[in-house]
């Protein structure tokens, strides 16, 4: 068996300071480094070699883990440690879009280091744990190479040498899921107002959203073909369904914040003639924006 | 056995006539009344009657189902009857929120006739099978003394006794489907704009959102109590999250016009001082906003 091997984490917020116990307590030599020199401590404590500067710690180890709070804050960093990153893996745990992922796989190209990106699905409490995954994209040979330190956070899964594909998914994914808790909160404010408790709704709500998972594939395909003709889910039936929504919010003084945007999107593509197409056409609406 | 009681259907429009069709397939004399006469014919040449006035088609059973457009159309079809519902079960299926039930029901005791309302889930080729299900609140005898006839059309929940309650429960889970609906949408338009395929993304924002249900239960105790005190997800941590989201789409050229309003939610709450609370606490900006 061959040592632990040497491991940076530049950045010591809540997952970062994660990231990098869990490798002291798997044997590591950990390198660390913060902007505010105070988080490192408890590390240090542990057994962390903490620098001064970025550089200094991009400089002890080959593999190199990046998690900052926002894609301008990873590249101030990782600017101020140019010199430094050249022939180092550099792994981006930062969140972000699909173009902050790929403007820093392009510096990183530049400055002769290698690049991946990653998206956790985790909190600190459970890095390191079978509750965390990570989605990575990018140099596929960081991947192959750091595959058994990068396990130790959690379940990795490679989707391509495109290093905004994680982040790509990752922010789609995110997107849906506020999507889902908006109507979720809007369904409890609407229950509530008419005397069903919260509690009381939200089993059902669940059940319904339930059922209804198994219509996406199918727009989906639609949205992938551009193929929208259908004879289900119309726009137009939509339409009238999402306006009797609507007004029963606003009729309980409820806004509907969340949903008026939806029928606008709905809307749109009813006034460009196609009412009879799929209620995935909406989808469009928000394309055609830009 | 006693013979099949006669059924009166008033508005055959798709789920008027699939209502009236399985009556007569199950031998009920079967009454009924449309306003343009000629969806009746279909319905006739099966064995029901048709007639020339609403107000003759509710005399001629004790039982009148009503399904018409909307709430408005059904007061201004049951005002031109008002002379002949004494007496009679009038059961509305037709969809509105809680308050357009609620006057019916007043208009109804008016009346000296009985009201049940009905929220039905289920599309006309359903009815009659075990996939429909339609919740009544309203008139207990109603709901006891034609458990039977009900049972014909599907899966029937009794909900209370106020005629409002079904529709509360079904516009407040219809809001939250569109919510997940709208989320879904978005999440297309940013995978696809980053090179990841609608289908590819649809399995694994199926997964995400099935394992984010379990935060629901507890975000509805929150609501519910009014006490949103707690350690797991704060309006703080989604505010910076929803922030990243926005901006990721919003530079894919993609507006994110339904997750601003979610966001001005959180916004409000975090500038009223609660940033530390429970992200359920975004359900008091869509109350106090009216
Ligand atoms: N926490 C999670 O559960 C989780 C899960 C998935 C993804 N993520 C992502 O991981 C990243 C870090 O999250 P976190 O929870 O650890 O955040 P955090 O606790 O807020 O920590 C932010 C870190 O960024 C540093 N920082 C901010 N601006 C900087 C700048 N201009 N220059 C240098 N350092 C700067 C902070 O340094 P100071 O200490 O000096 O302020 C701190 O170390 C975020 O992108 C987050 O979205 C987090
Ligand atoms: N279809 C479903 O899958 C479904 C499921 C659940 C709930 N619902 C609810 O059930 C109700 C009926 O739905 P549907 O699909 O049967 O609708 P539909 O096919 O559009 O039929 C609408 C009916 O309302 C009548 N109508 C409209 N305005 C009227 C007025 N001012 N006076 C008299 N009659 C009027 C129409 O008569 P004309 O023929 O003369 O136009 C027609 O019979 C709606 O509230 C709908 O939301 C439907």
């Amino acid at each position: 068996m061959t040592p632990p091997k040497p491991i940076t984490v530049i950045g010591l917020g809540n997952l970062g300071s994660a990231l990098a116990e869990t490798f002291l307590r798997h044997g590591h030599p950990t390198t660390v480094w913060n902007r505010s020199s105070a988080k490192a401590e408890p590390l240090v404590a542990k057994g962390a070699v903490r620098t001064d500067t970025a550089a200094e710690a991009v400089t002890a180890s080959e593999l190199v883990l990046v998690t900052l709070l926002d894609p301008p804050a990873a590249r101030e960093v990782l600017a101020g440690a140019a010199e430094a990153v050249r022939g180092h893996a550099l792994v981006n745990l930062t969140s972000g879009g699909p173009e902050d992922a790929r403007e820093l796989a392009t510096w990183a190209a530049e400055h002769r280091a290698e690049y991946l990106h990653g998206a956790v699905y985790a909190i600190p409490q459970t890095i390191g744990t079978a509750e965390s995954s990570i989605n990575y994209s990018g140099s596929a040979d960081v991947h192959e190479q750091w595959k058994a330190e990068l396990a130790i956070l959690g379940k990795g899964t490679y989707l391509g040498v495109d290093a905004g594909r994680a982040s790509g998914y990752d922010v789609a994914v995110l997107a849906g899921m506020y999507g889902m808790l908006g109507g979720f909160l809007h369904a409890t404010a609407m229950a509530t107002a008419a005397g069903v408790s919260a509690s009381e709704l939200t089993p059902m709500l669940v059940s319904w959203l339930t059922d209804s998972f198994p219509a996406l594939p199918t727009f989906a395909t639609e949205i992938d073909e551009g193929d929208y003709a259908t004879d289900e889910s119309s726009l137009a039936m939509n339409q009238a369904g999402l306006a009797t929504i609507i007004r029963a919010s606003q009729s309980q003084g409820i806004p509907a914040s969340t949903l008026v945007p939806l029928k606008e999107m709905i809307d749109q593509q009813i006034d460009a003639g196609h009412g009879a197409d799929s209620l995935a056409r909406a989808v469009e609406s928000l394309r055609n924006s830009a």
